[in-house]
């Protein structure tokens, strides 16, 4: 039986475990990426880690996110993300430079290679031939310090491209049609592989559309091979060396199939409030549109914006639109600078934003009241845009080009005759934004880290003691949320590189004065109902307790991804093994763990109520790996440890 | 005597009064512009005075400052100002085309007219040979209603430019110059009018950015003649027929005087927190700077990003520089695309923002804590820029050029051979930025204004009654600031277009529950002491009151421009003619009003306090035409008669 390409570069790469779909297993990280919203909490972990340079073969860290800069925080985060790359041996990407997954693709990505990255679109990278994997803060941390990552090994659903798409329909449309198909959990558990005909027809621009949206899908990743497309985009970037050819196997065996038709493929749209609400774009209804936004990691391109500049030259933008375009990078910028289609762009009425995120993450450019807004990017939750109320839709650079001039939701079929954009024989490879660390050793550990007012060091748990008594400081009802435990809103967003001040809000929702209670009680634990933790994956609800010196939390059940954050930031998390446990426990009596170690072996605990003098139980579930965790107080502890 | 040329114009367009100095005097008003931060309340008040079509030549709506839309609130202002302009018959900018002044300056502005403008830095028209003035939103709103302005005819200080500019001097440190000289209170009650040789030396663009940051002079405007190169640029903007030459009579007479000898000038810079705060740059000392933002009214030309584009040719940004530019308009950017010097800038490392005010009024791009930035901006008031304990200083193009590539504060002398310039034979000449109203009066009135759900009409006030018994709600204590009144922070920033919720905080650092107290009372009377209403020009500090049903303020003594408000608003702003009858009064204490024309008239207003059965007396002091403000209950209610 033959291999998938997912399995084959896995294969290769494979330190630890069995390469079986669900297994945990352990790989080698070759590079990874950060943006700056999750990657000053990332580089806090690294800092703490004691890490000195990286072992990747290259890490880059890129501002995207948070450029607006409103008041100094953004700024200050910035200055320490790069006086902390410098120090590791990362490379940094000043603001300005572009979106970071355009910006890995032209520079970075290769073939073969294995990317981690701190943000959900990393899988863009998939379009080069990469296994490229979005993560959590804490995992690219340790990806950085020790060159490897655990994930549970994927199964593999191959999508089968079979003919070529008609004019004015795109690899948007591609994608928006296995959303269609799959809905957004669809791929859960799995790596997206795209195989057959129709790829030799897709640009390694048209590829990274489709293998960045993936991620709307719940995939692991999704990838594309490695071919003489590949190597024609790495010529132009001026990276040759870097290609290498790779596809699966011819007679590869995978878990799940699809085929699509490209030839019968029309322009589609997802329609409000989710990527999967695929819809072909309505002929008799004429809706009028209000916004039209070009950009983000899932269009941006050079192509994207060559084709928008054909198809608005001499044209003009309807009055009642705003057409707002965000490049990917600065480097495509330039080019549309240089071969006059910005000024063409710019001649018909749009407006012209910083190469970053922008729009795409709410980071400006919120629609009016009730506003339709069609977008080229890969997310259309409720509100994601900034106004609560607003209808977006996710469409192709072609519809929302043609859109753009008739003022209402068209497809671009109607135009006219098909548009072809000629790729320059090279991209423009300046890299001013780009600032390398210092060569010699001594020069980079010489580097002096700049934390801002705002910035504080990350909480570093203590090994697991073997026997300690807390007092229950909270006991919660059923379904707490992350929200509950790290409240999230626009006020408290810039103090997420500050766990002391984060942690005067934690449990906010339910008291005012849970940061009170743990400093008057040597920290404590929490007792919670069914479903404690549900929400967000947000590491934060796990690290504001972890900075209150919660020991452990015993609840009936737990949210998954929460669970795993608690264990990760050294906190047990208990389950009653009898349910009505729950109701003999009160707020402040006390609890008397023993024989801690022995317990996570057995996962078994037998737990004193001191208080009542009754004893009760409460089990942990989990891997060795995790046990290990707990035992040495966090990831980052045992991450650093000669155990790992 | 000879006539300035300041005068020369006022005096063909005076309406009413006597052209002296101090006199109140009313002129002709041919253009009006606003901008989105102020003009919402000017439009919800030329709306609430039921106007038609606007009286003057040409009426420009732009919108420039609130352009980050982090929520709904900035987009509906776009819209109801769109929608407003097109009713009214006004001209309107989308959002994307450039800054106001800049704007007016290539399309509209006229040697010899006269322009308000709801700006501070309106003057910048000044450079045409226009006398453009800022003014209150209620003064254009009543300028687009009626065609006419009141003020107080001004003194003349003339500025006599001998010589030339050596190279790497440039019109930003003439007008430095001037500030040290004159410091922000030396042009207050004044017109800065320019003369001598120097000027035939100085393109319109280097006029403009004197006369723009004149405004921090405290000046009413600044002018220059206008003559060839007003002509030459006019030509290129395609308004060959908008010229006529103008200038002041070869024996014209002055109050004031300043010699400048351009030869003498060497490179200055603002340091922090003055604009007057003037000095040479540091030769000595090497200040390393964090961040570089180019643009604004002031220095957003077409020539200075040539020059900045000609200094960065080939060279890089300092890594640890983050330069920020945000040109002037549209068309700045479409014509630098178009001849590559974008792109050159874009190599070099720059990071690009949008046509629009920008950095300047803190809409983004705070430096990081205690950073160093050169702007070429014209303020640098403390905490201006969005983090307070930045130190910005004002500078030239060249010396921000400079600085940029060798990462300090360089005196750009220092860097090699004299850059030159060359004008193109026309700018870009495209308006799809641009939506003109509705040709036939028909369909501009069918239009629909649109208020999203954060607008709210403006309260209209009712003609003063001849008798009133309204309770004493609040007395306050000495020095009440329009803080105290209206709060104005980031949270209440965004409901300026919205009286109604705004009102719920109106007095709240004093008391929780002002609003309360008017609504149980049917308004009330406010008591208070010394200095009352000091601190800002801030025209809502008048309206909560009036939204609130206030009848009539007493005080010991008043702020003088907070006391026109309360007379603009239709409240009566009284002072106690013995002050120790301040003390006679307690809250909720009942007071009679009779004869309150009459009163007016004789200027003194006998009160009946009916809880304490006492009598006293309350003095009014104001012009005719504040008299008449009061009868009618409001200048929008006045304006709007037929006595106006």
């Amino acid at each position: 039986m033959g291999l998938s390409l997912t399995y084959k570069i896995l294969g290769q790469n494979l330190l630890k475990g069995e390469l079986r779909p669900g297994e945990e297993i352990c790989v080698k990280v070759h590079q990874t990426l950060t943006q700056d919203s999750t990657g000053t909490m990332a580089y806090l972990q690294l800092n703490a880690m004691n890490a000195d340079k990286v072992k990747t073969e290259v890490s880059v860290a890129y501002i995207d996110h948070n450029m607006l800069q409103a008041s100094f925080e953004n700024a200050d985060d910035h200055e320490f993300i790069k006086t902390s790359a410098a120090k590791h041996g990362i490379i940094f990407s000043k603001p300005g430079n572009g979106i970071c997954h355009r910006l890995h693709l032209e520079k970075f990505g290769k073939p073969g290679k294995i990317l981690i990255g701190s943000d959900s679109h990393t899988p863009t990278g998939g379009g080069l031939g990469m296994i490229a994997m979005g993560a959590g803060g804490l995992d690219v941390a340790i990806g950085m310090a020790r060159g490897l990552y655990y994930l549970k090994a994927p199964k593999v659903y191959n999508v089968e491209l079979r003919g070529k798409l008609q004019p004015w329909v795109s690899a948007k449309d591609i994608i928006l049609h296995v959303l269609r198909e799959l809905t957004v959990k669809g791929g859960v558990g799995y790596v997206i592989e795209y195989t057959g005909e129709g790829v030799k027809y897709l640009s390694v621009d048209d590829r990274a559309t489709i293998t960045n949206m993936g991620a709307e899908l719940g995939a692991t990743t999704s990838i594309f091979e490695s071919n003489e497309e590949t190597l024609d985009f790495l010529k132009k970037q001026g990276r040759e060396e870097d290609y290498i050819p790779l596809s699966a196997d011819p007679d590869a065996e995978y878990d799940e199939k699809l085929v699509v038709n490209l030839d019968e493929l029309v322009p589609l749209a997802a329609f409000p409030h989710s990527p999967d609400n695929v819809h072909e774009i309505p002929e008799s209804e004429k809706i009028k549109v209000d916004q039209i936004a070009i950009g983000s990691c899932t269009n941006s391109s050079y192509s994207d914006f060559m084709k928008l500049a054909k198809i608005l030259e001499g044209k003009k933008v309807h009055p009642d639109v705003s057409l707002v375009l965000s490049p990917g990078s600065s480097n495509i910028m330039n080019m549309i600078s240089e071969n006059g289609a910005l000024a063409t762009l710019i001649a018909a009425g749009a407006r012209v934003l910083e190469a970053s995120c922008g729009p795409c993450i709410g980071m400006g450019q919120a629609p009016k009241s009730e506003g339709i807004s069609l977008r080229t990017f890969n997310r259309n939750f409720k509100g994601r845009c900034g106004t609560m109320n607003a209808e977006v839709y996710l469409v192709s650079t072609e519809t929302a080009a043609v859109s753009s001039i008739t003022g209402y939701f068209t497809d671009p079929r109607t135009f006219g005759a098909d548009i072809k954009v000629e790729f320059p024989e090279k991209y423009a490879l300046y890299d001013n934004y780009y600032i390398y660390p210092p060569e010699s050793d001594e020069d980079r550990r010489k580097t002096e880290i700049i934390m801002g007012p705002n910035i504080k060091p990350f909480p570093i748990n203590k090994p697991l003691e073997d026997e300690f008594i807390r007092k229950v400081i909270l006991k919660t009802k059923d379904n707490i949320t992350t929200d509950d435990i790290c409240p999230s809103n626009a006020k408290l967003l810039p103090f997420r590189s500050n766990i002391p001040k984060l942690s005067e809000y934690c449990f906010n929702t339910i008291i005012p004065d849970f940061k009170e209670r743990a400093e008057n009680n040597d920290g404590g634990i929490v007792v919670g109902g069914d479903n404690y933790g549900q929400g967000s994956s947000r590491e934060h609800a796990a690290l504001l307790p972890l900075y209150l010196g919660i020991k452990a939390v015993i609840a009936k059940s737990f949210a998954r991804i929460h669970k795993a954050n608690l264990v990760n930031a050294g906190i047990i998390p208990l389950e009653f093994i009898n349910a009505e446990d729950y109701d003999k426990i009160d707020e402040y009596d006390e609890l008397e763990f023993k024989d801690t170690k022995s317990s996570l072996e057995t996962g078994v605990f037998k737990i004193l109520n001191k208080t009542k003098n009754i004893e009760f139980e409460a089990g942990f579930t989990g891997s060795e790996r995790e046990k290990k965790i707990l035992e040495y107080g966090g990831y980052l502890n045992f991450a650093t440890s000669s155990e790992f």
